[in-house]
């Protein structure tokens, strides 16, 4: 940790501060400069918080130098961790596309839709049985019931699933379903014991970026998960929140090659939830293929026109035939294969 | 709800959006302008949603017109809602002052923290015994036995205590100790089974706002709550995350005029979350109840140099003190009184 | 125009805004919602502002429904333009690469700059002579000799030149070296005095995204050069700000298919600037092209070490050709070519 | 400047770092920590960029640790300083409020806000004569004319003007007419050619925060009109933008003591342009007051329905006799005065 002190820093105020440095069983080298005096404290600084050295008399500002997580960073696990969801590699060579609607309606939508996920050739499908909608009085899902109707039509072409847990005491309804992904939406990004609940299971879990977090605060929510012994994490993309009112998210491109540095785990993309337009899927998809991401989270619905919610962003079946042509060749592009 | 068709709609896609409309019970209203046509449904358009609308063909964009929420709206509920806490009235004349460390340390911290309260003249204390924290590494709270050291040291002063709810599977716990008013923290704004949770209770709920939620969104968090039945609801404006980098976040103090348009219910602010560091809480606080906040809820420590986190934003006793001196007189400038 | 009145306005404060549309020539559509009434205004409603419909007694909001751009729009303008940049087409099937320096630093290094640019297949060049920097203390650019330089070096090639104008009082300097593509920087965006000057010209223009700026008002600004005479205007993404701290911008690729949609114009990227690193230009600019974009502003130094200004995210000249190659695929994915 | 070398930087590349650092006149200091190296530039750093350092071979990361600027700086300047408007002190005990039109319509306008201005007891009066407006086809300004009626009218009263320069084309038509304080508007802000020629004369200078301009920004943006030698500089906060899309910017308070920490110069408040509704600007000026501002920028209008822009966040001349009225109890509360 460097601590910076205020141009008008006394002697004691440093002696002060080389004593907290040394309480944590830290050592101090001090730099004095022209204008500041810098401290550096050399040891473990994870055992040190910003925060409270910030509040001591003299101190300008206190800043980390190593990164705060430790089992999702790459630093310390070189090679790309591939997540294996019933024999179906996440993180390798090949991509993986993970279609399905925005939510689970009715049997009859659900076998149409993992017919036409099926036939597209993709290997994941994807569905909301709990729904997090912004209104009480909207749908909010089907809800157990939901996830047997999923299970049941994923079941006929062998599909792994991929849901939404929204609250920590549904979690062995969803090991009693054997849900095979568990997705961890937007606005519980931070719900830490909703983290901690997932991180004692050994599901493959997708973790999606909270609207205004930061790839920091996104790094720890996955180092919660760790931390409780589940290390099958995968990040996904799905926009954040801007002064645009075009679309609904601004889908972060950067954050593909950053996590890629900073994190030995897979990355995919949310394309529909990013831009909330079906006809901008195609193009944010591409674009993310070409960034480097490992996969992607689709709406798709039979009849988009007729879907409970999210209407505008589900492709339908030949959109989505069409979309995965195209990304075959960009996946070939830089490498990889779909 | 407006539909605007795009410029090449055809005659056919506008009359299946009469016939949409005409089918949820609502009637329309065709207004043919020069470049684009506009349909209005009238009836009771929250039955529609936009994006339902926005998915059909010749759709270029639909809204609502008018407010999605019913029961926190001032539109169905003008005069201003007082919220009675154990006899301490909040959103009437007096401003209240909710201080108290951000968390529960030592039974030692707490009996200092609560005399010092009291001696300031705050009728209500805050602090944190389940804690948020980013990293899974951080103290986490004492839990339960936080809520009783908390429970202990507040009883002398016939202190009501506020403390955050993190986990619905918390709540009787809750209950049991007695919390006074629970707290729901930014992560948690967009829980939605947790604010149906609190909404079974009769508890007061002061109800962050979510680190980029919009008022919009802000105001519908509080309809869960309110439409499982509990109207005891504060609202608290802890600052937004923008691009600055100088503070932790932007306190808005815009949201407290809107929040006083939009809704009956009382508005207070947290200036010590929205700035970060103790210095800026007193220019803060002096403008939250000088745009028309209810209150405040202020970080306060009995050495805050030693506070266990956030040591950097909590005032001391004596500062304290005289934030309370200052802002009785901004108070008595706007018609109030603490 | 769409205005929509508040739940309380009488029928005096309805025909008021009625009688207003009327005065300005256009006619008025009433539409008795349940709870609103929504009045539409029929006719060029670009005469109308919608803060003057806001400021009447009685309305809760106006919005416009036709789009405020008319030249640049897609809408009376369908087929795709195609800028003729000395013979060199942008917009078409042929992906352009503009590479070269931030700044014009040396004759030495401009010549080796010059060389690498036209080695790896690149048909334009780039670089600063007039710079726009934070600070005042910093390099401010060689200026007008820094135009001489320029035009010497790319003479060479054949290469024609893209230069930043950051003052109206420097484009005959400009002219008179016959700057091939005049661009306006992100800070100048809004610079309207500046925007109508290039609209004078015939020069191609490169209109730089503002750091903030909307879709809606990017596209004002370049109908200011258009409003001028001067159609041929090329839109520039170069990220947006953000909360996000770890890079400098966000590169917001969703703005490709969207200006695609509004606008008949060519779009292209700087994923230099973007990302604010040179080891996320790559990505990046995969991402561009696979989202769409019709060219990309990539910052290349023969010896990015000693770099002047912007070291950390200038390509060297290998690093430029690896990346030309991988793009090449990504472009005949898309149906393009390099 | 600190320098933080990556986890594998190599003791060359430790060296090399060094070495530059001396070479720039500089002294390093090394503190090697258990998991990165960090070395520390000693001496004056502000010869020294970071995205120098940051390309280098083994860098991770640069910081500067003393502030970029200088002039603005009340590291350098204790006191506070005090503009002098023709006798009219700013920044002092006396909160100034300018108050005036958005833009000069008509000689009998002009005269009815000249006349409202001075009853109300504020001694600055605004209004603009050349408008920067987002759309080529709305009114841009009387320009010169528009200064002329200004003048006209201001002159009965005594009342110093206020109004946007918007390019350095036009200074001297402002000298000629004796403009009293020169505004630079919240899109010029980095309009670094313009800062400099406003720096070249010694009139007073307001400078408004760009839309998403950091503090560290706008201060060197000030830095540049001092560094021409003009210290006479006001800083105008006048909201940001922000992912809120209920109000036009967020006000952000914050900015009013942090500026007022940083620099010596005074701070004044744009409630107008901030919220963008009349009916928002009371609670706002008075919450600016509150925080410590030194005076508001006000929109008044003789008649705010007829205004030809901006017009429903124009107050009439009552309203702004009201708010002078509450905001004079407000700056009492502060110790200060109207």
């Amino acid at each position: 940790m460097i601590i910076v002190m205020g141009s008008g820093a006394t002697e004691q105020q440093i002696d002060s501060i080389v004593k907290k440095i040394k309480e944590a069983g830290l050592d101090a080298n001090i730099s004095r400069g022209t204008e500041r005096t810098v401290i550096g404290a050399i040891g473990d600084e994870r055992k040190l918080e910003a925060e409270y050295f910030e509040a001591l008399p003299g101190v300008e500002q206190a800043m980390h130098v190593v990164k705060p997580y430790k089992i999702v960073g790459r630093e310390w696990h070189k090679q790309d961790s591939v997540i294996d969801i019933k024999g179906i590699p996440l993180g390798g060579k090949q991509v993986q596309i993970i279609a399905g609607p925005c939510s689970v309606e009715t049997p009859e939508q659900m076998a149409l839709a993992a017919q036409a996920v099926h036939a597209t050739g993709c290997r994941l499908m994807r569905g909301g049985a709990f729904k997090p909608r912004t209104s009480p009085y909207a749908f909010q899902g089907h809800g157990a019931e939901g996830l047997a109707m999923f299970r049941e039509a994923a079941k006929k072409y062998n599909l792994p699933i991929v849901t939404e847990l929204m609250d920590a005491r549904q979690i062995d309804t969803f090991l009693e379903y054997d849900v095979d992904v568990i997705q961890i939406g937007t606005r519980n990004m931070q719900n830490f014991d909703l983290l901690k609940e997932v991180g004692r299971t050994n599901k493959p879990v997708i973790l999606k970026r909270g609207m205004s977090a930061t790839i920091a605060e996104w790094l720890m929510s996955a180092e919660y998960i760790a931390a409780g012994g589940n290390h099958n994490i995968i990040f996904c993309e799905r926009g954040i929140r801007t002064f645009e009112t075009y679309y609904r998210n601004v889908l972060d491109v950067t954050a593909i090659p950053v996590l890629k540095k900073e994190t030995h785990l897979p990355v995919i993309v949310d394309p529909s939830h990013a831009g909330g337009k079906a006809w901008m899927v195609p193009a944010l998809s591409r674009a993310a293929i070409a960034a480097g991401a490992d996969g992607l989270l689709v709406e798709m619905h039979p009849n988009p026109c007729e879907a409970w919610c999210d209407a505008d962003q589900a492709l339908n079946a030949g959109e989505l035939k069409d979309l995965v042509g195209s990304l075959s060749l960009i996946a070939q592009a830089v490498g990889r294969e779909i």
